[in-house]
């Protein structure tokens, strides 16, 4: 990697700030390394800016996150001990805004000044264009620009002649669309197909409201036994994964978690295998037959929708709540993209071949992804100053192999999860193996000091 | 019992085509005696026709039963096989209906006709006066015209300036006020407070929700183990209540019942001492922030209330959920009437003393009142055919004394707790006991045949 900065540490870019790229700026300040954030939007936060002027946001109003704040805070950071257990979208965003101001992070963030470009120059390093019109260069760019902003719609054949949404763009049963009194099909079963679907299916709205998906998902509670259920849910680094997801699916029956309790499909996916969608309200909607459960989409006509079981339905309005495309707006398709969300990515940071370039937040990590960008930015720090060194390109690809192998290796190869990674393994992975090794590595390679010199008496006395 | 029909059996009014007015003209009709509903509402149904112009249903758009439809359906009369879990109002209503058409029920009810005066005649008998100003005369009185239409409010020292409503008249959050961006409070911690709460905490409605609680509750999920949670709160017979009591204590910690993890103060009773209140969805609201819990209000001072802990804050509207009072507006205040919700009837139905009055569906019956309305009228009707025999006026005091201890001995005096009852130790109390008991009485009691006339030949021989 370059380094053209008078400290001989590199220039560095983040791009976005959102809760990766200001943790990764919190953590380059900790390490002294000089950087710039450049964020599309007029303030920080991401997705978790509500209304968000650069559309980057996929909060809906009634959005609380589906992670407990035990395991929501940033080790370095905890939340404040008023906050409730799951915390509306408006204390994250609270809670990002005094992170910012603890580490006083705002002053290195350019707003409304996004990357717009970035080429990489062939002797390393980056030319950015940004939206002033300006161009900057840098050593090294720090992609945070999130994955939970590009909407994935299905698609299904046919054509549906009623409204189409997508989760994305849903703020409220009012807002932008008027979800009253409407036929509605909700396709997808994450968690904010629950959350939605819970929440246009009051029956005050006098909705008639369906749930269609084709991967299903086991349901979890946010609440066991009258504690957030993910203080029970850790995974441990010493035994292997494997039994670790057995072992979970023998107690699954304790969480009244199999979607076809309610009528929903059978989950082409083991419990635990897969991101669980979290609801409490979901299963009772299903039971309360405010929300009739169908399996896949096999054609829209006109108003009418056709499902796998043979059934067909009238809609008035469709709402995909089918996931995020990864894009990287900035970065030429053919140089870097993710097509279908595959990108292969030493860690889910390091594109092998390219070592001036670092991806944060590019998961979706169990239990949830503020502590596991946080153990990322760690290894970032210490690769910007050099006191971790990267493997061979051979080495990173074979990694990259054994933990697709490892994280994604029992389910199906769906755009959805991709993503998908156990944020307790992949922290203690990196904490206790792979920075420690990477430092190494970077002492091995470090040019020997030079032999001191002769001392002053043998100097005077040649 | 005065009995003035060429039958020889008691002509009789029901008052009433509720749950309770059904059940008990389906089994008087079993039984063949003469009988005539009367109904104040143009529809059969009470509480459960939502909307009802007579005022007596309490239902509000989005109610569910909570309770599952295994449980409450009558035993001779199955739920739907598609039916939800939980069903909807609208359900319970399509199955009275279709009940009352399969027994043929509607042919006895005089609609738009309710009892406005019931007058107990000096040798026996009732003179009723109609609402059309007629006049009838019967032998028998059915009382069954419901104790869930007559709000009763919280009454607390003070004036609040803002608006008050009685959750028996709210129906959803545009009607009958407009409950969007307001300061709400919420009193009471029954079923119905929790639903509204919940309703109106969505934050796609921008309110804030405070929900105040003098007994506070414990909360029990309608599903565990994805199963509907009735399915195993099951009480027997054969154990002491105590016991069971006592064994279903000591594993409330699973079902995260204590009202305490979520805020709300601690219960004034122990588990299952007390019904339950059952909600999936406000422990998750109030561990979200959405709803914020309050012990006992102690003071109304405007629009400010002052709560028991020393917090007081400000609200535009009061929804008093604080349950209902049993009246009896057809009867002499003095003759017959329930100060406090106390009213001493044997088994919940007699009176001692007047033996031509019988009272239906006055218990607040867990797990629901539907087949413990049907256990009552199957005395009802074994009675009304002289079958059953009541115990002596002294019998009947010591008993209601003794049920008084058993059911509601371990609560405090309270007027929701007057009604308290559990279905499966009184059913079989009724089935296996008293009705055996009376019956046996009613053999006794009755005149031995004459004795048979001699034998013709004998006659002839004589």
């Amino acid at each position: 990697m370059r380094t053209t900065d008078p400290t001989g540490l590199p220039t560095t870019a983040i791009i976005g700030a959102g809760i990766s790229g200001l943790t990764a700026g919190k953590m380059l300040g900790d390490y002294g390394v000089p950087y710039t954030c450049y964020e599309t939007s007029d303030r920080i936060g991401g997705n978790w800016a509500f209304g968000n002027p650069n559309g980057h946001s996929s909060a809906y109003r009634s959005l609380h996150i589906d992670t407990s704040k035990h395991r929501l805070s940033f080790k370095d950071f905890p939340m404040p001990e008023e906050y409730p257990d799951f915390p509306h979208h408006t204390q994250i965003k609270d809670y990002l805004e005094s992170y910012a101001a603890a580490f006083d992070l705002k002053r290195h963030i350019e707003f409304e000044n996004g990357v717009q470009h970035a080429r990489h120059r062939e002797d390393g390093g980056w030319e950015l264009t940004l939206q002033s019109g300006e161009q900057r260069e840098v050593d090294l760019l720090v992609v945070a620009n999130g994955h939970h902003w590009d909407p994935r719609y299905a698609d299904f054949p046919g054509e549906f002649t009623g409204e189409t949404i997508h989760s994305h763009h849903y703020i409220d049963p009012t807002d932008p669309l008027d979800f009253k009194g409407k036929r509605i099909l909700v396709v997808g079963l994450g968690n904010s197909a629950a959350d939605i679907a819970v929440e246009l299916s009051s029956r005050s709205l006098q909705n008639q409201v369906t749930l269609s998906t084709r991967s299903s998902a086991w349901i979890v509670p946010k609440y066991a036994y009258g504690l957030p259920a993910d203080k029970y849910f850790v995974t441990t680094p010493y035994l292997p994964l494997k039994w670790q997801r057995w072992m979970v699916q023998k107690m699954q029956f304790m969480t009244g978690s199999n979607p076809e309790l309610y009528g929903l499909p059978k989950p082409n996916h083991k419990f635990f295998e897969a991101h669980p969608t979290q609801s409490v309200e979901l299963p009772l909607r299903l039971g309360s037959g405010d929300i009739t459960p169908k399996p896949n989409v096999t054609l829209l006509d006109g108003e009418t929708v056709h499902f796998e079981d043979g059934t067909s339905s009238d809609f008035d309005i469709i709402v995909y709540a089918t996931g995020y495309n990864i894009t990287f707006p900035f970065f030429d398709e053919d140089f870097i993209s993710a097509p279908g969300n595959h990108i292969r990515l030493f860690k889910r940071m390091f594109k092998p071949g390219l070592d001036d370039v670092v991806f944060i937040g590019f998961a979706q990590a169990t239990p949830t992804l503020f502590p596991f960008v946080e153990s990322q930015t760690r290894l970032l720090g210490a690769y910007a100053v050099g006191r971790y060194a990267l493997p061979s390109v051979a080495e990173m690809e074979a990694t990259i192999d054994a933990d697709h192998e490892k994280f994604l290796g029992h389910v199906l190869d769906r755009p959805r999860h991709t993503q998908q990674l156990d944020y307790f393994i992949y922290e203690h992975d990196l904490r206790a193996k792979e920075i420690p090794a990477g430092v190494e590595r970077a002492a091995r390679r470090r040019p020997a000091p030079a032999a001191a010199p002769a001392p002053a008496r043998a100097a005077v006395g040649a």
